[in-house]
């Protein structure tokens, strides 16, 4: 390779150097074009692309974007549990970037949904880490499987809308470690995402573009990253403190390349820190340099469209299903009403900086009218927040009265959730409702499908649907993907990747949220979803990894078993028990029995969607690796496997576990070195220590040191005393005691 | 004053002072006699004097004590919600301590109950801070109204048992300003105790020993503290560093006063900060020599019983009482059954440092056969964690067939709760409850009297009884005071000072239960007890603030006054509307409308117990200062009241608001200054930034800076945005509109 083409960091001038750390405009790098570094063009996502017209600019226009095909944002995707599918959607954003000549697509997000009133949960994946690493690392590996980068973002702890540019998010070590960084730490070791994007906020003081701890100490030298981390979107305050941090490119340019200078210069930045920065974006422009230089390429519009279309039937979640009413069979001379503006205006994608401009845009109503499926139709209520119609209203019941079965199209307003803003409780419009509940009593064969980006209070109105399907937002083909399910062409098989609270005041993080005076405290620690739910029996709507099936499943045949000291695989058989094809999807749950700290009942470890037709078996098998039982200790500053029995649950939700078998692992092994601050019970306990309190305890038999009590709750007392605080029930001879016992425990050491 | 009887500091040697600074033996100072400074004795409480007979070798038998009234402990205590009774209790302990040559008494304990687990609830006072400090006051000013000093402890933040010696409390300043702390600032600045103890555990990651700023920043340079700081026994582990922090006496000695004496040499102690700590000892055997010189005094023990007799009719809450099942009347020739070892064996203090050898000792049987009042008895059961006696339980069930009322007595055993662990659960002993729900069977008329140091739950077995008297632990006078309440001779007054939860884990605490890994979290923040339950409407089996009398009372004529600024006045009157004498606790929350911070929906703020004969009314006023509204802004560090709306509910339980008022205040004119950091949103909202904002409008309008969007989600973005943040939004010509927004403010703060 000729150096003009490949440079190193060693070819540039500082000033060069400098230049490659920050963007050439708002939506492009800054090469070095002399010395054949390209600027590419990096834009949004993250469920398609969104390239500004008016990119250039570096204006922002959030709806003014050339056409790309719309997929179903994460928060559908997510419920599907399909990362090959996840995978497809993926190579078909990459083929619309090298089109449109796009290096990197800003994408996927997979903060946790912490709170369900996150302004951003349509965009995110799950409250699980676990299923949003192993769903959003489909992006990843899938865009860039094509030669086209991704940006994981936002790392970390973006959990929230408010204050977002300053917020200090308050959070344990082990609250990261758990919850908050798995889903980042497994797709970077997986798939290494050629970008990340860091978070506005602060993670326990320090901004995430500024944190070395999180951008260096973790990622890279924990995590093994290999690619450039660049800035959310004015995140990058001061340049100098980012680049030392860790942070190869600030976005979009401030034009303060000259401070960069200046510092390195004086030595606030070292030489070899800005060679490192700079180098991360020379190796990012190389990596992108193959498709980039694809000339004249088309996309497929319509295979895209079908990608789509198989992403949002996998999309949906059936939450109720009685009497069977789902699916509608028009065939069978079923008089169908359609109730509600979004069978006709469908809303398919959130507010922000994910908003793409669709290639195509099937409503329900236009694939009914495509397929020859005759309903009646009445809009009912409109999509702004103005109060309710009474001629609408009147049309809309009136139509529900002649028909066999009602499908009423309910759902959130594109006001009510968004970037940039958090949503205030979890109410359905009530203008929906009261309309909801008035067709119900003249036709209570109601199915309702909901369209929303995050989750949304069913029960206090679901008494008036015998179905609800949730179909939160669909992506640019939820029309054909809605009319397979409702009318059983395809039995829906999503599941939920966050749970359903009965009230939002049940989240325990809600005594916490959005936080005050410039900070947020993650009080409830690792208790999130449904750890708190089930680990608390805290009654939920719907629980964590539901879903109905047209079809019925059995799991049998279960059986777990060691494959090492820490680690274990578990096989189950999987069986249709019906007369529909259909997918199910196996879900691990570890459940840890006692343990050093208060862990959840249950996490997530693994899971596997089959599909299956009529009366087919199929055999799973989920290995489960050392971390699956695992913790994040502050004590040991690592993960801890503790000795012991683990249960390991099998089931098709967090609440419907099959079986639960069980395993012995040996532990890790790790110990702590007992000192003064061990307590007496601590020293008891311990191997080493132990052999000293015996000789201990002879020596006080001998008289030689005091004799230990055998009052009950002296012991008790002395049991929870660190050693150096022997002398408070020894007197002056506890002294002795002690060190005796540090004597005794050095030499057995030595 | 000759120097001889009463020195400076200045008079004594350096070895002298370090000597000061620790004690003489476990239970006495270190005096210079030579000097003229006693070695005073100090001994535990808190309610009651626990004077260890071997006190002067250091051992620590803590049942082996010298006889001293037994008080009802704090749980009782606090439920009476009467200062002035609890302020005879302290001039009675007092006056034991002059018998027993103590100077000292150690307690009152006014740590919140964060949790109703935590193994020393028994002896500390409320999950309410206002009500703690406004009861425990009672018990310093008392105690040092007769000359002797007390022990505010311990301070702070030991709301647990669990590795009390190490834990780290971590708790956001907020919590701690609002729920931790107000007890001892309210005891401190009202009542001087004469010495405070320090806890064992650690605050934000620094031991309470050599916390400076708790000790000398907050406790002395804010809230004026004039005594000393002793640690609690064992709790100095660093003789130089908890001398630089604050803290006076070691406790007991760790006989290492010579290291006292290098540090003061080489100068890691500075002379002044020595001469402080030892100063204070000085001036406390000063303050205690007036009654230490009392000879051959011999306190009233009957007159002692007496006030403990009061105290306990006082301490319980009676939590049902239908059908008028109490009190009961042996004069219409009912038969009683009392079933329940408790009646005889009385359950009467708690476990561990606190426990007391009492003067006299009456059981409820005592007091029956004392005033000849029939009834049969069957203990039932024993009071040891064994199963059930088939016997016992038999027996017990036939003495209630017998009788036309049943009397239960239950309880928690002694091994239940003490000082030195927590409990894991909140249920009664399963043979206890198995016992009442066949005794239900066989006569429904049952009465139940409970004997717990911290709250049981009630609901799982309240169906079995007609009647729940909580009678805690009710001191040595238990017998005659529950005899007085059973029989109708007195009503019953006490109110609840803690919650009691349906279920433990309706607790938000509980997320961060007891902690781990030598760490806590106090995660719910300000958001304990009542706070919790009714901000977040959560359902609890007894509310704060509640219970029950014979009597029946109207709050009515309620109004609120401003007095001030920030302060107002609030009156009302109480009428007891029943033929029978009794007292009525009227209570007065603060609920605060929209506030800058996510403040509980109401916080107790003042009460009055008023005792009102048949028919009778009284005229109630409580003032309300400018704390009743503020909250602790850690913007500000410091207390805010916000201009606005305050709600001032009067009622008779948390959950029995007659009325609610309100009174707009002006607020404490906190502003912050407008930085680069402040959103837009904040500069617009700002009386001085709008004026600015209006200018950069015009400057827009004119052409000559951008033009502010009016798209009205990218207003919001702005909206939400640091200033220093525009050019994201408006690229290069953001920087424009930020130099032209902060020089247009400095101008108009010129």
């Amino acid at each position: 390779m000729s150096e003009q083409t490949y440079p190193s960091v060693k070819d540039l001038t500082l000033e060069e150097k400098a230049s490659l750390t920050s963007g050439g405009d708002a939506w492009h790098l800054q090469g070095v074009e002399s010395k054949g570094v390209p600027g590419y063009m990096i834009t949004d996502g993250p469920h398609g692309l969104r390239k500004s017209l008016a990119s250039s600019t570096g204006e922002t226009d959030l709806d003014d974007s050339v056409p790309a095909t719309c997929f179903p944002p994460a928060a559908g995707l997510s419920s599907s549990w399909n990362p090959e599918l996840i995978h497809q959607v993926g190579e078909a954003m990459a083929e619309e970037c090298i089109q449109e000549k796009v290096a990197v697509i800003l994408g996927p997000g997979v903060n946790i949904k912490r709170n369900p009133l996150g302004g951003r949960c349509f965009e995110y994946w799950s409250e699980d880490p676990y299923l949003a690493g192993h769903e959003a690392v489909g992006i990843v590996a899938g865009v860039q499987s094509k030669g086209v980068g991704t940006s994981l973002k936002h790392f970390a702890a973006n959990n929230q809308e408010t204050d977002r540019l300053r917020v200090d998010a308050r959070i344990s070590q082990r609250a990261l470690r758990e919850i908050y960084l798995p889903a980042f730490e497994h797709i970077v070791k997986t798939a290494q995402p050629w970008t990340i994007m860091c978070s506005y906020n602060r993670i326990n003081g320090v901004h995430s573009s500024q944190n070395h701890w999180l951008l260096t100490d973790v990622l890279r030298d924990e995590w093994g990253f290999e690619g450039i981390v660049m800035s959310d979107w004015g995140a990058d305050h001061d340049r100098v403190a980012s680049l030392n941090a860790g942070l190869n490119l600030e976005m979009p340019p401030s034009y303060t390349d000259d401070q960069v200078v200046y510092a390195a210069r004086d030595g606030r930045i070292a030489p070899a820190q800005l060679d490192r920065m700079a180098q991360g974006m020379i190796d990012l422009t190389n990596k992108a340099r193959a498709a980039m230089s694809i000339d004249g390429y088309r996309f497929d519009v319509d295979a895209h469209d079908e990608v789509a279309h198989q992403a949002a039937v996998e999309s949906m979640v059936l939450l109720k299903n009685d009497e069977a009413i789902l699916p509608l069979d028009p065939s069978a001379g079923e008089k169908i009403a359609v109730i509600g503006e979004f069978a006709r205006t469908p809303r398919y994608q959130g507010g922000g900086s994910s908003h793409i401009t669709p290639t195509k845009m099937t409503s329900f109503l236009d694939t009914l009218a495509e397929r020859g499926i005759e309903a009646s139709f009445a809009p009912g209520f409109t999509l702004d927040l103005e109060p309710a119609d009474p001629a609408l209203e009147a049309a809309a019941i009136e139509t529900a009265k002649t028909a066999d079965k009602v499908l009423m199209f309910l759902g959130l307003p594109e006001a009510a959730e968004s970037e940039g803003f958090d949503r205030e409780n979890l109410d359905m419009p009530a203008k929906q409702i009261e309309l909801l509940r008035r067709v119900a009593e003249v036709n209570p064969n109601v199915a309702v499908v909901l369209s929303n980006g995050s989750v949304v209070s069913v029960h206090p109105w679901a008494q008036y649907a015998k179905g609800i399907l949730e179909s939160w937002l669909l992506g640019q083909a939820g029309g054909p993907a809605l009319a397979d399910v409702i009318f059983g062409k395809v039995s829906p098989s999503g599941k939920l990747a966050q749970s359903i609270p009965l009230d939002i005041n049940d989240d325990p993080s809600m005594l916490n949220w959005p936080g005050e005076e410039g900070h947020v405290d993650y009080g409830e620690g690792v208790f999130v979803g449904y750890r708190y739910y089930d680990t608390y029996k805290k009654a939920v709507d719907y629980p964590f990894g539901y879903g109905l099936s047209y079809a019925t499943f059995e799991v049998s045949d279960i059986s777990a078993a060691k494959t090492g000291a820490n680690t274990a695989s578990v096989t189950a058989t999987v069986t249709n028990t019906s007369a529909v094809d259909a997918a199910e999807t196996v879900q691990v749950y570890v459940a840890p029995g006692k343990a050093d700290v208060a862990r959840p009942v249950h996490e997530l470890k693994g899971f596997k969607k089959v599909f299956l037709k009529a009366g087919e078996s199929a055999t799973v098998t989920i290995d489960l690796d050392e971390r699956a039982f695992a913790y994040w200790s502050e004590k040991f500053n690592d993960w801890h496997v503790e000795a012991g029995e683990y249960g390991i649950e099998i089931g098709t939700s967090s609440r419907d576990i099959a079986a639960t078998v069980s395993v012995e692992l040996d532990g890790d092994g790790k110990t702590q070195p007992l000192t003064e601050w061990s307590t007496f019970g601590e020293w008891s306990a311990d191997p080493v220590g132990s052999k000293v309190v015996e000789d201990l305890t002879a020596a006080g038999e001998a008289g030689k040191l005091p004799k230990l009590t055998d009052n009950a709750m002296m012991r008790m007392f002395l049991n929870s005393m660190p050693i150096n605080s022997l002398p408070t029930l020894m007197g002056e001879a506890g002294k002795d005691v002690t060190k005796f016992l540090l004597n005794g425990y050095a030499e057995l050491n030595k």
